[in-house]
């Protein structure tokens, strides 16, 4: 297995819930949190099970205010099978003395295995190895198999396997005050082998229907049994008994079917839930399905170094859990990416800018899910069209935060867990998500060359995104600039001037340097697009030669400020903030990662100080290339040298807290051609951020989807150097020492190319069957390769 | 406006219900018939307003057996707005003195205008002009303009505005013992301007929520009134007066929104419903819009014949009815065409065939829409699978009727409007939808070249659905050929065998030799799919090479029955039955085209004789071109002279009595080489089918969709000889005499091009932009057309 499996030995109550978001299983359609055991008490907490897209919009009233509160569902738990031996108690991992406890995530099959021996007070040793995946051909279905032995006695033992409606959003302890009930129960039954239960969301109305298939065989055979069932308040049980013999074992499967009435080819969700389980095959049939499907995609996803086993199986793990949220079984769903995937609870669900971080992994291996991503925000453009009449704008301004139908649902109240106080939360200025979707869409063709989607559906959402800027910019006489004021950068440690009483600051600059290329991308596309297509979007959105006049002037005459000499102030007036004094605070409170609470609880604010969170400046060097912030800067007639990228690098990287897991892989991409040993640190750091849960608690809250993604990409496009530009597909290689090899497959425009690095050598071979040769650059050189091609480069 | 319009002058109470059928207007979300009057009763029947794909399961108990019923759901009615002249009754089209009654629809901008004038008892002349669309932009909108001018008198009008949800499906006369009321009340309220109604489905649980505002002006000015709400299950009104001067007007404008809980990009669809209506422009702004987007896409839709303006008139009225069902809004909404659109009741909404005389207008137009049709049937193709199970076959069989999750749900039972008896209905037995399907799929990669889709959705169509026909041939060994037995050909007149109680007939050739056409693109696809996609396709279906052996040897020796020296049978025995005495017949019925009631009702059976109800030999005519089925019977190693085309055809054409829509237009089409006289009065007939509703009442019970298409699909192809073979796109225009002149823009593997065809000449442009160079041929001679380019060809 090696690099193929996560492994724990031992039972550790600490780390439970970290492991659960680890071992999460998914399809893109459902995700179960694994490894915790089963326990019938209604207040323990559950393994979520969480659908794609499933959310629900809630009012809560929390310290005399009332604010909108939106969560994903954790839906009706399927997991409940549980055991007793002849005069013990339900099986409880808590009560009873282990013997071993391992469990494994099979990453090839999707698998999660838990083996475990213990010894009751009898000294009745008993043998438990269950088995569970999420299907990943047919997503409406999961299994859970469990094979009890009698390692040293004879007798009876009760079983008993349920599905349990009365689960809460309680994954996240800061929001426990908050309403975390989300579903009522609409009705359960029982029926032979099967038991159902449907409920609803208590808002939306989205019915969620279940249905479980339990069998008991002995030695191969389906044992018959005599099952009790109890249904009390959205919990429904079974319950049977079987006798086993000395060194016997049994096996229970468990099949579940999951549908909601959101599904497509269905009639009713019930229904369909009962058909699917009645007609589903064994456990170990359904496994065979499901490990060849995953066979098929890991061919779709292959990234392979040789140099550090650890990373690779790390890079694996990454691809895994980005595949339970967005796979090809969500492209029909109507699904973003939530910002902790299906994994927790964490941000309730919501979409944020995040996206930007994942598109690059599926642009090249599935650009189908990438489309389907980019539809979910076209479909609620209409609703950011909205957004931006209602602040008084024009064009379309998607929200921070949003979920279901598309409208702001960004908290207005954050919850200081540090002093218990709830404090005004300004996040909704982080206007930049109206950069990072113009980007996504802009880097979704470059990479597919989609110009359908590009005429129908992308080009509207840019030109509607800069029709806003432009709505919001405001001409500065004086200077002859235009400014963008009252917005946040990326960097969430400032949301305000620290003398100031109305949150926002003025130019940060990310966003007026980003608002400038999206503004040329506009103009790109308007001049790419066939003549039928531009004019049809030309009269749609009512498009007229004098807006695009101004779109060209405002996009050379952008205010960007400066100060110390070349560093790219983060915003206006940042260089007259104090500086922080880091020592101090790193000997005061060891882990400074979020010095956004620690200031606040100390009465004092990150608003006052030199420092931020994350990578806000030091964003631009990460999404843009030198070539393109040289063509940026000069358009803007400002002066900008390369040697300007490694100073701001280092002007902001002595200023960086890293409290977002996204902080380190911008600054390894960044460092990676510069400061290649920093850079490589940087990344394995930022490889550990989940698997190690490096801020101390936020993963099991859920995985952080942007930064397992942006790890991969680190890989695919930072360390081979692709950029898409020119119609030619440019590589430039740079391994970090460490690594010997890098192997990786990618879809580039029709053809699917293998990439083979090594420290002196580019090979890429296309497959057999494709469209018509594509340009392939290095240096400067530019080769056409054809289906079957190979061409091979000798790195300089 | 001529050709862009269709008129009717007076009322006329016996034609109302076609009237209603042909000014339906819809945008492929949902559709309203229009035209009637609106009334309060209940017991009226109502314009009935559908949503795509909203179907709904029921078991009905009919003459003592239980029989499951689908349909479609005739939502809330929207339309419901009436006035009162003070002292006067509601008003009530058949209770006035009408002075004037006209109405319009106009094609060309999707609006439907009633101009009336009506004097009442005291002598009060009112003028009332209305106008409606159904909103092709935002599909969710609809308006409803009504002016009303007090022309000699002055007072008071009460006005009446409302939703109602009591609606039943009742559009179908002979349905009415069935099960009609498919919807149950959730919940209504009244909100300013607005009032609101949520509905939902009694057994899918769908719930379908509307909201409406009405808002009165004079002058051009909103006047505010005092509204009067009553509400009473499930029918919510809004009442309110205003004074009228003589000679004046009002207009009261109705904007109505309707979402369903299947709905993407939602919340919940009563917030939605509400948030749509309190956003929504005025009439006249939402109307521009409207009418911008019926621009853009009448520009995709180009067919222009010079000749005979009423044809043309009424291909444009095809083209106007088949984007009500299927348009770019559909594309998201996973369903599929029903046999009559959204124009009615008839068949219940479900799916048949049809589509394959529906895809290939949107192939070369809208491609988009054709892949959403496919991927409704993949979506389904599970079920396909279970159904194929369930009758002890392999691989997929779709259902001859089918409806929301994709089950059989064709029925078991026939109503005789002639007999009142109920009959057994073998219908599904029809298992050539499984030919249409494939042939469908592989007729839309022929189109597009979206190898993408091929290899990740329509392959597996193809394979399965050949794997299902490979499980149900056997093998005759005395023959060395292989036969299929007990289905039915498209001639419904044909269930069974006269003295055979089971029903059923074996080796249909339509059937037989499309299967072999189906087994041949199986093989061919496999070729052609990119290695990968090939091998992952094959440990997929686990599909091995002996099996493939057995598609291969089947190719070969189906078995095709022929009689009278080169007539292919229609099936095995067909020789064997009686010669109809049509002339009897005809003079004892006049119309006959409906033989098999009328049979039936005498106690003999259409099975009895030499006749059928539509082309089924024939179908293969027009399928499939002459060299294709040269090389079919080829492969077979049966004898095929050209000359057996024209000898089948007058053949089975002197024993059909056109008792489908469908009929006339595959035998236009096959004639419309050798007989190009009797093809165009065929073509000629098939065009009034609807219009003229030549069936004598089922175009009341919803349009032909199927047969709009067709005629609108033998200009496109029939007529200019289109034909994609060897990814060469061949033309052979041969122009009926009646017409001077045909012009039409297509979209070819991303091309668009213009065609000219008159009668001399052939010119073809491709638009400005476009994919590399295609080849186009005509006769012996091959060119390529890149972008901006003209080819001209004389025609020989």
């Amino acid at each position: 297995m090696g690099i193929w499996s996560l492994k724990y030995e031992g039972f550790n109550r600490n780390k439970e819930r970290l492991r659960e978001a680890l071992c999460t299983l998914g399809n893109g359609y459902f995700a179960t949190r694994g490894a915790a055991p089963e326990s019938e008490a209604s207040d323990t907490h559950y393994p979520g099970t969480y659908v794609a897209g499933c959310f629900n919009r809630l009012k809560s009233k929390v310290s005399g205010q009332i604010f909108e509160n939106e969560s994903m569902v954790n839906v009706p738990n399927w997991l409940p099978l549980t055991f007793r031996l002849k005069g013990g108690k339900w099986f409880d991992l808590a009560k009873i003395k282990l013997i071993d406890y391992r469990q494994e995530l099979d990453l090839r099959k999707g698998v999660l295995t838990r083996f475990l021996r213990f010894k009751d007070k009898w000294g009745r040793r008993t043998r438990v190895i269950q088995r569970r995946f999420v299907h990943m051909e047919n997503p409406h279905l999961a299994g859970l198999e469990t094979k009890l032995k009698a390692e040293n006695w004879s007798g009876c033992i009760d079983i008993k396997s349920g599905l349990d409606g009365r689960v809460t959003n309680s994954g996240v302890d800061r929001y426990r005050n908050l309403n975390n009930k989300h579903l009522e129960s609409v009705q359960s039954s029982a029926e032979e082998e099967v038991i159902y239960l449907q409920v609803q969301t208590n808002q939306s109305h989205i019915r969620i229907s279940e249905a479980a298939r339990t069998r008991l065989f002995r030695s191969g055979e389906l044992v018959e049994v005599k099952r009790h069932v109890a249904d009390k308040s959205g919990f429904i049980t079974q319950k049977f008994s079987v006798d086993l013999r000395h060194g016997e074992e049994v096996t229970i499967e468990k099949i579940v079917s999951l549908f909601t009435s959101k599904d497509t080819a269905i009639s009713e969700s019930g229904l369909e839930a009962r058909n699917e389980v009645l007609r589903a095959e064994s456990f170990e049939r359904l496994l065979e399905r499901h490990v060849l499907n995953w066979k098929h995609i890991w061919r779709s996803c292959r990234i392979s170094l040789k140099g550090s086993a650890r990373s690779q199986m790390i890079l694996l793990l990454h691809v895994f859990h980005l595949l339970q949220t967005a796979s090809p079984n969500s492209i029909d769903l109507d699904v973003g990416v939530p910002a902790r995937g299906l994994h927790g609870e964490a941000y309730r669900g919501h979409y944020f800018w995040d996206e930007l971080f994942v598109f690059p992994f599926f642009n090249i291996r599935f650009p189908d899910i990438s489309r389907a991503l980019l539809m979910y925000r076209y479909r609620r453009l209409s609703q950011a069209r909205w957004e931006a009449k209602r602040a008084g704008f024009r064009g379309a301004s998607y929200p921070w935060q949003s979920g279901s139908n598309g409208r702001e649902e960004t908290q207005k109240l954050h919850l200081n867990p540090r002093s218990g106080r709830w404090t005004p939360d300004y996040s909704h200025l982080q206007r930049h998500v109206n950069v990072a979707i113009a980007y996504s869409v802009w880097k979704y063709y470059q990479a597919t060359g989609d110009l359908a989607f590009l005429s129908n559906f992308g080009a509207e959402i840019i030109l509607e995104i800069v029709r806003y800027w432009v709505s919001k910019v405001k001409y500065n006489p004086t200077l002859d600039r235009f400014e963008i004021t009252r917005v946040m950068g990326p960097d969430e440690y400032h949301d305000g001037y620290p003398d100031s009483k109305s949150p926002g600051l003025n130019n940060n600059s990310y966003t007026n340097l980003m608002v400038v290329w999206t503004l040329c991308r506009a103009l790109d596309l308007l001049e790419l697009l066939p003549e039928e297509s531009r004019q049809v979007l030309k009269e749609k959105l009512n498009l007229k030669h004098e807006e695009l006049e101004k779109w060209l002037d405002i996009s050379r005459k952008m205010l960007i400020v400066f100060h110390d000499d070349g560093i790219i102030s983060q915003f206006e007036g940042y260089e007259r903030l104090k500086e922080f004094d880091w020592d101090k605070y790193l000997k005061k409170y060891g882990d400074i990662q979020r010095l956004d609470r620690i200031l606040k609880a100390e009465g004092d604010s990150t608003n006052n100080y030199k420092l931020s969170k994350q990578a806000d400046v030091l964003m631009l060097f990460y999404l843009l290339s030198a070539e393109e912030l040289r063509q940026l800067f000069g358009r803007l007639s400002y002066h900008f040298e390369y040697d300007t990228i490694p100073k701001n690098i280092k002007y902001y990287l002595a200023r960086t807290s890293h409290g977002s897991t996204l902080s380190r892989l911008v600054h390894s991409w960044i460092l990676s051609r510069s400061h290649r040993e920093k850079s490589w640190k940087l990344f394995k750091e930022a490889l550990e951020s989940d698997i190690s849960d490096i801020q101390g608690g936020t993963t099991s809250e859920g995985i952080h989807l942007g930064a397992m993604a942006g790890t991969l990409d680190l890989i695919q496009r930072c360390y081979t150097g692709i950029e898409t530009r020119d119609n030619i597909l440019w590589l430039d290689p740079v391994l970090p020492k460490e690594l010997r090899q890098l192997l990786l497959d990618i879809c580039y425009r029709g053809h699917c190319l293998q990439i083979h690095i090594s420290k002196n050598n580019l090979v890429i071979i296309a497959h057999k069957h494709g469209p018509p040769p594509i340009k392939i650059g290095y240096g400067k050189k530019v080769v056409e390769i054809g289906p079957g091609e190979t061409v091979e480069f000798e790195l300089l």
